[in-house]
């Protein structure tokens, strides 16, 4: 049984303020938790049945975290799935690292997802087609939201996220303009530029000529059956009524539309991404 | 305020039994009721908002169905929708029509599509790629669900359905053999076969070759990228946790699948079909 403390902990981790507080997340469901278990997260804690423990005795018992033993009523009330007779896992969520995309790699950019099933898609889909790297608006819903974590059906372990300021974040890695670019990141040492670089230094992004485009969907752009995509480049998909947000869109180096064969006015976000991904890979 | 005969009858219609009894069923908010409006649906009773009665005489006034004004809470209360300030719709359902694919034409078929978000999420793409018919399995959710219309966003009016038991269906219009074909329904006049047809006649289908193949998505399927589609076709799209059932798999001429670039261990079954219905459309 589960002591009135913990309980308390478990349910206080749906609101994103506790997240942010005690820096852990849920991670509900058995396909949830054992992939969870196969992945670099940190866990604190695992809450499971019976038969859940019994069944995966060597996962659980071999590792450095607590682990508990709950009925699934109990499960139901400390987490948000409406039955589970498996477990759940706290989870110690990662650092908000800055993420990019390198030569011949692409990245996912959310302007302003608001729907946590939306965000989790997202995530899966991405994990589908190869994405690794997300990269958020800070008014995106939350990644460690446990609704998104269920969507995502695991792929939350292989995909990383970055929240930042879309605008200041184009800008940094200088996307978008008449020669897109990748980046490295480089710490000026000791107030000294180097050879070549009279200006004044302070850590900065240093900049790398490489081809990256960035593709962001409107209903005016380019046919995508007849895009051809970049090396590198970042695939920006936008809020779920308004789009892309007119700040982000001055980056957009490449409008391209979903052809429209009949007569709804439009498509889901998830569905719109994952139609984009499958042009790209094409 | 509505009476409690009339909140009763509303609410019952978000059950089955109700919708089959009664042959009608809700349409709910503003975007769904106005594309209702618009439809050749036959319309029985409009519950409105003031406001949305005020903003909409014109299309409410000018047609012969019951209009009744309430307020928003009294639309949640006798509907599913958890915020309405607009109105609902008590919508005549349709007959359940024979539907098949006509030359030069595509059919979406479902087995055994069991979510409604599901369901409706697929005649929304299917109305955006320009599909107008879609058979269903008999174990597929029910068309009229208050959830599948909601999540079909107004598509709904401009794609039809047909439940049927699909080996039947498909043993039917005899697809999937070795020369798949379209047909048209021609009934055996006075107990006489036509020329050169000695056999017994009951009404019955009578066959054209017109190269109609039905392509199913499964694990070895061949790469969607690479597949040339026929003229005429159906698209098979299986359930949510056990994809196309043994009995539909015999009459699939086409095995396709969606290359997987990462390693999300599957995509949501309307995920599925939005990609496969725009690689038919490329």
């Amino acid at each position: 049984m589960l002591s009135k403390n913990v309980l308390k902990y478990l349910t206080s981790l749906q609101q994103k303020k506790y997240r942010q507080e005690y820096g852990a997340f849920l991670v509900e469901g058995a396909k949830s938790v054992l992939e969870l278990l196969a992945s670099d997260f940190e866990v604190e804690m695992v809450v499971a049945t019976d038969k859940f423990y019994k069944e995966n005795t060597r996962s659980l018992e071999k590792q450095p975290f607590r682990v508990e033993i709950a009925t699934p009523d109990e499960l139901v009330r400390a987490g948000t799935l409406q039955s589970n007779d498996a477990g759940l896992a706290v989870v110690k969520t990662k650092s908000n690292d800055f993420l990019y995309a390198e030569e011949g790699e692409y990245v996912l950019v959310l302007d302003d997802i608001r729907d946590p099933g939306n965000l989790g898609t997202m995530i899966r889909i991405a994990d589908w087609y190869g994405i690794r790297k997300m990269v958020c608006s800070t008014t995106t819903t939350d990644w460690y939201n446990p609704k998104v974590v269920a969507a995502s059906k695991g792929s939350f372990t292989r995909v990383q996220g970055f929240y930042t300021d879309l605008g200041a974040y184009f800008e940094q890695i200088s996307v978008g303009n008449a020669r897109p670019i990748a980046h490295r990141l480089e710490i000026g040492a000791s107030g000294q530029g180097s050879v070549g670089n009279a200006g004044p230094v302070a850590p900065r992004l240093e900049i790398e000529a490489s081809g990256a485009s960035v593709y962001g969907t409107f209903l005016e752009g380019k046919n995508i059956h007849q895009v051809t995509f970049a090396k590198t480049g970042y695939i920006v998909m936008g809020n779920e009524s308004n789009g892309i947000g007119s700040v982000v869109e001055k980056f957009v180096t490449d409008k391209v539309t979903i052809p429209r064969f009949g007569e709804a006015e439009s498509l889901n976000v998830g569905i719109a991404t994952a139609i984009v991904l499958d042009n790209w890979r094409r």
